[in-house]
């Protein structure tokens, strides 16, 4: 491989020849050999790209960097965001934790670009745009790597997150109306309990996401503050006056989305409580996906020796030896979300809770985990609606025949007969394998009228 | 010991007499011998005579329970909240998860003490009030369980919890205020950074506890969502009509808080998202504790070989070998509860994803959990912030000196001489043990009167 | 109340006048009101007491202590572990994370208690015992807490946790042997799959139970290591020569427990790795314990519209509303044990992995819960053994019905006849409703000889 | 894009026509667009090409497979093995949790390679080598997967987690006896302390790397146990005899690793207790290495205005902001590891306890997670050592200094004059800011020269 000089302030260091990014990313290349190259998520360096250009139009409004060289940072900010310059970031989440040297990469890769882009070749000619002096201007790691982390993360939640959990949601509402007369035997303990409708109990499921997304959406506020502008440890050193709120405003515009300065830069730089809180709401919906995709796939369990009372698309052979076997494998696949998004809450709680003074340095591993979790709850949402929930069909056959049998229907008797009388109709008819109805007459305490009159299931929901 | 025989509908049970339990207390007592006694939290017993007598006052509104029963089981409600009954409660979180005993235990307890209350001994006499028929009238194990649960859930958070928090918090508003003018070294990577003053820093403590008490106040609307009027599996079986909102009603009237009947009750009893959701508040405020009473023993530390910026009280000999030691136990204290809410926050999360179909059997061990660290975290923030926070005084000469010497005051070069030839300052002061004037003098990149000028740590923050 | 006055290094402080303890215990009650009074569990206290007299004997050995103030020490530690001053340790978990309070407080308490065994009132006279010269003698609160957190942990493992896994997992291994030829249907993915035997599906949780006992045993060797010698920071300093092994060895001796004298000090006072360790094991119980008491409520369920293929014990009525109802709950209050285990390994981590230089202050709160898991994993395996498993029984007919109508018998066909035309059968069979032989024989696949010849359930596991 | 068409016993699929996989892996690919394509890790492909040609053998030796199958099957597993075949791997993680499509996967390119490799394109000809008949024979889902999990795992612990723990420690251990007579301060509760050398103090960490490498090579009996054999319930359907120890030879021959078959096959693919129980020892190394790691942070802490005892290699310009600026980035990655690892952890227990009769669904996010922790653990802990841990250096003056000035070498004077008065010296010393040596004499308890003779830092360690 071929490869041309650079420099930082330690010295001088061998970059691959074709690459445009510098010595630090270099060096950082070479120290933190830890899991696949490239880990650091591609959602992050897209944050970085839209702060870069935000920056440098804040910064020429204020006075500190000439037109030419913030149009020459938007123009590599956009081709990054255009994905031309994918190959260009190779960092590992496992770097320092302030995220520096990724913020450096960006940093270098834009300074070594614009240089191209004016005609030289890499790390050729006087540098037009300096990685530090030009590209980061009034703007430390310590605030951008926070700020690039609540942009992917915001866009994450917004763009993937909540409309999968929605479309999931809306599937389940309309199968929640559309069942909603399939009288069936509710089960409390894993047993037989009094009844209820499909369409009830499916009610249950849409309620649950529906306080997800409530959970969710409040959290949006504080995920929505950004740190830009604080700089080096909060202060703002080294930014213009009113720098902070406009580059916001950038990014707001720049993102579509309300980013906002965040109020207190301190608390923006030392702690991650926005990601800690925002996960938190994933975490909630992975606890409820989880009871959901584990209902559906035992309602649905048999074919002839489980519960049956559902049926849910078959989408592949289930078995490599056994043949005719089909499987619940979106369950499946949601349940294994639910449990890597659990696992991410605790990652993230570990690394937040470890700030030290004016700075936390577990921002990386916290925003992967994040966006991880972000984004597999959105995935596997979608997933779940289009190849199960939506198919989900009642097996009314199976359906009549359990709730018709159910010994649970004597709880109707409570209020006509008193717990006790109606108890020992239910142990009796259990031992004996007899129905309610003959043993409630044979006991001398309903009549047969009576009964048919008082336990009628459709009439128990 | 002298005993009674209690019936339940398996048959006879033998019951300590002096005891106004029954059968069914009597028998988990005996099947579940797992930890120590009487360890369901009192604070659920109190949820459940709130609802008890909030339910004996709606089924005597809707005319299925007459006035002389509702104020009997009205009466002994007001005893338990009262504490008068207090050693009448002996089951454990590890029983049915349903909660169904401790359920019957609070039934059997207001039957036989109403009994007792028209005069006969205990167990004697025809039941004036029947445990199932009548206390327990209009409401099921599945319903009320989760009732009592949120009860005691709201009561701590918003009676200990959230004013312990608001406490500590006040202080460090008022400490962020007090020290806003005294410029000390700023620490990144626990690195030597730019100057902040004592103020601001601990204003992003506060800023955290801020968050944080919006994020739990953020869940009470979920919290205040009763389930009761659900009955055994949601469909408010054996219920009068309006039952559910009139209860609520009382609850909310008795208890002072704004509880509400839920609105989808199917959820309710099969999903504890609520407890998963407010606990998940507890756990980002423990995550933001951590990290401010880590900070506070580390800027504590000493006395003479540590940071030592602030004074903390000194409370207690430290050592039981090292005399004249003191340490910053208050912090230690509050680190040991957020590891505790954040283990308890995965406890509650194994619990809530495992409901099945009508009914989440985990009831007890996740209100167990949850009030453990609301308890914790309120009880800690007091203890914290009476013993240690309130105590918290700048070290001045200590804070002085450390900032006077810092290198990293040569970042107020960068947009004079660029990034570069301030890192070449700084590194060669390093270096040479000197100061940062000396080299850049000697350098020649600066005059010493231009660096007077530039380099005031007073203008950094 | 009546007080008397106690004194210690920082000055004089009110103490009830009835209580052994001293100074330091109660500005420690005065600090810490935190949960509720006396939450420090008891077993450390004995753990404390048995180092006590060891070190007192160990001190005497080595010529510095006189043998009468030996005698005086071992008498109070005597009479602690025999339960007689129950009541005079009213400290809480979290107080310094150090344990130094609960040190003090024992110290306190033999002093005190020795000079009333003297003859004298509580605080009266000169005293004989002094509480750190004396009881604490060649110890610090950093090398005594961890000992007594190991003399506790090790003995709640050895006494409580592997004798109740053991006794449940011998009751399987019966099982396993008593069931071995009922043939039943297998499920995987909760779909009908190939047979196996009842007696095989349990010797699999057999198998759990006998790895998770082996991997528990396999942390005992760390766990017996004691940090007794080590005393401030691990040096031993105030220690007699030789002293760290014979103090082990009287614990060994008194506790009847093989300790040994840790080989790095410095290990065992900064981290407690040992509890990491033994709580990981006990976390894996927990993760097999769940599931094999969710697949016995999976195959009990019913009674009527559940799987049905084993009867459990009927122990209690299940329901305050449905009569007749019965549930399994020893599988509930198993479950929630393991959740909270898990929960508790998360605490314990966050704890462990905190330590700062020279000490771990998070002793406390890892002891807490360590022994908390120890205890329930070990109690409630006895309870459900007891309650559940011992009473396990099949449901011949419904194994019978349901293995028999089983599509997945048709993978004995797989090397008769391929793969292609197996699965062709079984989803024939599965679309109309008819059996495996039917359609073979229709579809031309197989003769109905062959088929009987093939396909026999009791061949097939 | 071209495409063929594949058949699976659901009906015809497009592939594309290039790639080697068939229609049960277009299937995955196409109903699982959750993540990343292609997450399934690398290293469970090996494992199937490891086991699919050990089963390729010991059909053969069992004589249920020809020779030339035999032959193709192992060339293609060969080609896997070298690489060449790594685009043809598409799945992800987030799939059936019995990881069926991704064995299905390595069928269906093994069976089509092979067809190649006898000259047909892709597709083409009559079928030499089927992918359920002959690829899969003896095999199910079931058993490959976990068996590939094991295979995987146990490579990634011996070949990567251990030998990069085992060289940092040696590290420790060396840089333990180099600095074993440097005398320093030790720190409790971060408060100065008595004094030890840095030599003891790294012993600890180096001892804390010796219990987490014991604890770990303690579970690798339980992981080397594989499932082949058990095909799709544990019962060996479908297997020659034999089988099972057989195939486990082959691939502790292929491997060189000593896999055996598992004594149990139910447990074996029912539960992963195993995964469970070797991932504990992981978190435990996190546990300890997140001490370590934050230890020498604070130990290099400064470079003025921190502890600044030792010096720890510079290998990056810290910051973008504050020029010269180093910082701890080995510390921070390795850290960010270890929350990594913790939060894994707890994924990998919810999905283990999550197992359903004959079969565990949470394989691949337990396989992925564990691959991660032990992959990243053993990269992460050579970075450490080469880029920080070797470069450890004492900063002799500022370590003398501060133990010179230390106020606990005080308690050297405990068994002189008694805890009492030496804790006055000292607290009169902390009030006075004066020197030990000058209270103890003005008090009258010590002379100068018994002062010098008693209190001597060097010989407290």
């Amino acid at each position: 491989m071929k490869y041309r000089i650079e420099k930082d302030t330690m010295g001088e260091v061998q970059v691959p020849a074709d690459k445009y990014w510098g010595a630090q990313t270099e060096r950082s290349r070479n120290n933190f050999k830890i899991g696949a190259a490239g880990s650091m998520p591609q959602e992050i360096i897209e944050g970085f790209a839209y702060l870069k250009k935000a920056a440098a139009y804040a910064n020429y409004d204020l006075g500190v960097l000439p037109i030419e060289k913030r149009d020459a940072i938007a123009a590599v900010c956009d081709e990054i965001l255009e994905g031309k310059l994918d190959d260009q970031f190779p960092l590992v989440i496992w770097q320092t934790g302030s995220g520096t040297q990724s913020n450096m990469n960006v940093n270098e890769v834009i300074a070594n670009r614009a240089q191209v882009l004016q005609g030289f070749g890499i790390g050729e000619g006087e540098q037009f745009i300096k990685a530090n002096d030009d590209v980061n201007k009034s703007q430390s790691s310590n605030d951008t790597f926070p700020t690039g982390m609540h942009i992917a993360a915001y866009k994450m939640i917004v763009e993937t997150t909540i409309p999968g959990v929605e479309k999931l949601h809306a599937t389940l509402v309309k199968k929640a109306t559309e069942f909603k007369d399939v009288v069936k035997i509710g089960r409390t303990h894993l047993m037989d309990a009094t009844p209820l409708t499909l369409g009830q109990e499916i009610s249950g499921y849409a309620a649950q996401l529906s306080f997800g997304l409530k959970a969710l959406k409040n959290t949006l506020a504080h995920l929505s503050e950004i740190a830009l502008g604080g700089t080096a440890v909060g202060t703002g050193l080294n930014t213009p006056k009113g720098y902070d709120v406009k580059v916001a405003e950038y990014i707001a515009t720049f993102t579509n989305h309300p980013f906002v300065t965040a109020e207190n830069k301190f608390e923006a730089l030392a702690a991650h409580d926005a990601i800690v809180e925002t996960h938190g709401a994933l975490k909630q919906l992975a606890v409820a996906l989880n009871k959901i995709a584990n209902d559906v796939r035992m309602l649905a369990s048999g074919p002839r020796s489980g519960i049956g009372e559902i049926h849910i698309p078959e989408n592949e052979p289930g078995s490599s030896i056994m043949p005719g076997k089909v499987n619940p494998t979106q369950c499946e696949a949601l349940t294994m979300v639910c449990a890597q998004v659990i696992g991410n809450d605790m990652a993230i709680a570990v690394g937040g809770m470890q700030g030290h003074y004016e700075l936390n340095v577990f921002k990386p591993v916290m925003a992967a985990n994040f966006l991880q979790s972000a984004r597999l709850l959105g995935d596997a949402c979608v997933s779940f609606d289009e190849h199960c929930a939506q198919g989900i069909e009642p097996n009314y056959k199976r359906i009549k025949e359990l709730v018709d049998n159910s010994l649970m229907l004597v709880t109707a008797l409570n209020t006509k007969i008193g717990y006790y009388k109606a108890a020992e109709i239910a142990q009796t008819a259990h031992k004996n394998g007899t129905t309610l109805k003959e043993e409630a007459v044979r006991l001398g305490y309903v009549s047969p009228e009576d009964f048919d009159a008082w336990v009628k299931p459709e009439e128990m929901v």
